[in-house]
């Protein structure tokens, strides 16, 4: 989605690799079960796409920022990811998940690895719950005092906390807001389901890491103050184009099986457009059958096209994107194309 | 256990909750489940001791500090609670407990309020435990922003991260430790049981506040050494005190029921005392009867004391405290009589 040069990407991972392992050696002194915890830890920070420390860097780069006499930028970027994989570890405990990418994640490990001593379930399931708070307890922490111990001036460190600030409580928030409107009886409206879409990604994904990275090359209040608003829709954008990828994209866009959020009955601001539809009970009935199989799933999709849902979400995407052009029209170059950029990429995905 | 002044304790609790105040601020844009989170996670930091804030004030006044130039004191000292809050919210949600001094706790409260949505179990008790997660999380952060942004100097944020560091770590791997420790097929032995007593408490219950008030007050690194190990002696001892309390305690000095850590069965290092003595197949039928009602629960007391395991536990405490006193007889004064009466006053508690 951005281009950062490879040794941009390879410091990134120096950083993300150094706070690890100095995380290690610390736990190393204290058992088997310390170093397997920081080791799961570790795994779980390993193998992602650094997409938000990527766009610290972007940023700064685009503001005219000097790497050399910057040497908090890549604890900073670094802290992005940390901060990440703490919500991921936090998110899979929350949503009783295992396994990410076809791989236990740290509570998986845990359940598995007390099985392996002779612990039945539910113990097992518990020490694995026990491993996911702690593991991401731990890295939310070292996201933290990534920030507040980088080599940074004092205007810049109180720039980057209140963007962290909103990073955690308004994802948390939306975390909470997202698992409640998964069950609670009442059909959540369009409205609620976009505030909750914006709130659990846009502003630690997108908003914070822009306005970071500018933050460190010396950007003005003015420019940050654009760059978060600028990331408020990217996020959201980007948060429904992936409903769309996960409803309508193939297999080898969305990374399983096509329709996997029909098959697991998510409730997206894309069924709640559907909802207000005139072919809703059509569209409600095929949704009910989904998560029967690969051939209800593909009649639901083409009821939720024929709806006009998808459609009209689309079209919600192109007007969320176009919101975010007329904002960075007072952006100077190039951070102004970076932006464009980023919004371009996000209409690309589009299925 | 220590005597703060009365203003000192007032200026905690304002700090305390000016941090809460201004999370609900932020928050209340947010919607009704935004502010119950708060308020749920505000209630749970209300209402304790303040002992870790207390010990921060304290030493920095035995060191000298001068509170009215050292504005960052108050908001180091309230991180401490919130920090405290923090993992007591994970502790519960990893021992399943909804409630704490017999009122519902954040996971409690979400879960009811779940329930009065019209959502069934065990959906009501996901959103619970998705409310324990994320609400200890805004507070662990917000523990350590409140470092972060305290107005100290920077050598000073330095030598408070590096104690934050440990506090967080090791009370994590401490907990890890103890939820193993109560599952595993194998007896732990006394060795690891009192590592893990040690780690789960003693660093960010004393060590870490202990050794922060005498940074903030200018104490030289060698002072706040010896605090250090002092502390790590102290909160062992504090910890095995709390388990004779559990376990022989009345009920006004336990809180709860006399022999509540007996009816919940618990492995502590008085238990694993008791099963390297002579005695031990009386004390494992009598404690195997224990959970059934008091009157077995005092046959278990009774078996516990005539094994000699509370003798040798009380020698160990006795130990654990010389080794406090003989450490600081390098300490200048008024810090040594701090950690003087610090010594006492657990050494008194002993039932």
């Amino acid at each position: 989605m951005i281009s950062v040069p490879d040794s941009s990407m390879s410091a990134i991972d120096d950083a993300v690799r150094a706070a690890m392992s100095k995380l290690a050696c610390r736990a190393l002194p204290r058992g088997a079960s310390a170093l397997a915890l920081i080791d799961a830890a570790t795994r779980a920070a390993a193998g992602g796409k650094r997409f938000r420390p990527a766009l610290v860097v972007a940023a700064f780069e685009a503001f005219g920022g000097d790497a050399d006499s910057t040497p908090g930028l890549w604890d900073v970027a670094a802290a992005f990811e940390l901060l990440h994989t703490a919500f991921v570890i936090h998110d899979d405990l929350i949503d009783r998940d295992t396994e990410r990418r076809g791989e236990p994640n740290v509570g998986g490990t845990f359940r598995a690895r007390a099985r392996a001593h002779g612990i039945d379930e539910p113990e097992a399931g518990r020490i694995g719950d026990a491993a996911a708070v702690l593991a991401g307890d731990i890295l939310l922490y070292e996201a933290t005092r990534l920030v507040a111990m980088a080599d940074v001036p004092a205007a810049v460190r109180s720039a980057l906390f209140s963007l962290l600030d909103d990073a955690v409580l308004v994802s948390a928030l939306g975390e909470l807001a997202d698992v409640e409107q998964a069950m609670t009886p009442d059909e959540p409206d369009t409205a609620h389901l976009l505030s909750t879409a914006h709130d659990k990604t846009a502003v630690y994904s997108f908003c914070a890491p822009l306005a970071a990275g500018a933050a460190l090359a010396g950007a003005d209040e003015g420019d940050r103050a654009l760059l978060i608003a600028a990331g408020a829709d990217l996020g959201l954008a980007f948060q429904l184009v992936d409903d769309l990828i996960g409803t309508f994209g193939d297999e080898k866009q969305a990374g399983r099986i096509s329709g996997a959020d029909l098959r697991e009955a998510k409730r997206t601001p894309l069924i709640a457009l559907a909802r207000d539809s005139a072919a809703w009970p059509q569209v409600s009935t095929a949704l009910a059958l989904a998560p029967t199989g690969p051939v209800a799933i593909q009649a639901a999709q083409r009821e939720l096209d024929a709806s006009g849902a998808r459609e009209r979400l689309v079209t919600l995407i192109g007007h969320t994107l176009g919101s975010v052009r007329r904002r960075i029209a007072e952006l100077p170059d190039p951070p102004r194309t970076l932006i464009e950029d980023i919004t371009t990429a996000i209409e690309g995905r589009i299925p």
